[in-house]
């Protein structure tokens, strides 16, 4: 079951290029060394019409089954990145963004600071995880293990859902 | 204070007889081990409607403050049951299914997985379960300390409601 | 910084001068042993209505970056201030809530029936607390450290969003 990945680095100063994008390389590393398919990457501003298309377009393109984002999950006005990633979903899966809160809050306990979301939308898993480099890799780090199977689920086709199994 | 459960079974193949349902037996077992009241148990495929209709028609009863579902929480494409516990409860409960996501992670990282979702209607709490027999009941007995507090209180008249008296 | 604070007690008999509001009294020392600036108070029954309307009237004034409630998060029938905190904020903050019940419930296991929601709207934030003066004022305790930077960011101007920096 390969792991197809699209990062997402939102930060209005990376994309006007008055800033260097950190987070998203740092992430596409993790991704790499976890042994799973880089397929695209993008930099967005934190505008809530751009980062909504975006997530649709990848989700629909049915090339990647992970969008991972960094940025735009913390209290700054524009911070926006929750609010598209809601708006995209069609089903929530609240325990991820929970696990990561909750683990990485134990170095930092301004990670329940973090309003990330997480959700499915056409057998595509999008993941918030923080700005900062160390806070998004941590965040991918911490739900690495157990995200294989949730992936692994979302291919799945009816017949072989049973729940009994589990 | 009697507690009167419902217990729903959500899986296609249970509701196709194509598999014998082991989760909802388990937890009626240990609703009656808890010493509370079994009023109703039945299988449903995952469909939301059905779903729906099942939630609204218990919670309209008048016979059950508590309808424990088990199955539909996960990544899988037909999984639904907590989109459709959404779409009927008139408050979220969000504590409930923390409480059983962290509790349960303890044991098995993967419960982080679980989307499950808790509400109420009419006096009455839907509490979403994993699909797993052994998931069900431990999600339950996780819980099942603190609920007979909770259900009192949704019986509570008008009159009774005092939130400085807690 | 300054932190400028408005207290709502949410409370029937309160506001019907039936009971002595004291969780209310409770977080107002609270927040000045803080060091922050007690802007307002004000004691409303369960109404919906007329908490979304207090809700909206303070973040519009920009005389507070901080609405604390206290009472009706609770099960009871009139319970209702989650459901208008929901319905006022543009941007949920569910880790300040999930950090509230996660490290309560090492008390008291009962911190897990909490319905309480927090979120943002008008560079303001609303965190809703328990209605007991001890949940309440334990409740801001938890998250007093990692309030003053969410709330810095809050203010924060376009230009000097960057979560490259963090």
């Amino acid at each position: 079951m390969p792991i197809q990945v699209a990062v997402l680095t939102v930060s209005d100063r990376c994309y006007k290029g008055e800033r260097q994008d950190i987070s998203g390389p740092a992430l596409c590393q993790k991704v790499q060394e976890l042994g799973w398919s880089l397929i695209s990457t993008a930099i967005l501003p934190d505008e809530y019409e751009q980062i909504v298309q975006f997530l649709h377009n990848q989700s629909a393109s049915g090339k990647v089954n992970l969008i991972l984002t960094t940025g735009g999950t913390g209290f700054s006005p524009r911070d926006i990145t929750p609010e598209a990633t809601s708006s995209v979903v069609e089903k929530k899966a609240p325990g991820l963004v929970e696990m990561i809160r909750f683990e990485s809050s134990k170095n930092n306990p301004q990670a329940f600071l973090s309003r990330s979301e997480a959700g499915i939308i056409n057998q595509c898993l999008i993941l918030n995880l923080p700005g900062s480099p160390s806070g998004a890799v941590e965040g991918l780090s911490i739900v690495a293990k157990i995200l294989p199977h949730a992936l692994a689920l979302l291919r799945q086709s009816a017949d072989e859902n049973d729940h009994n199994l589990k």
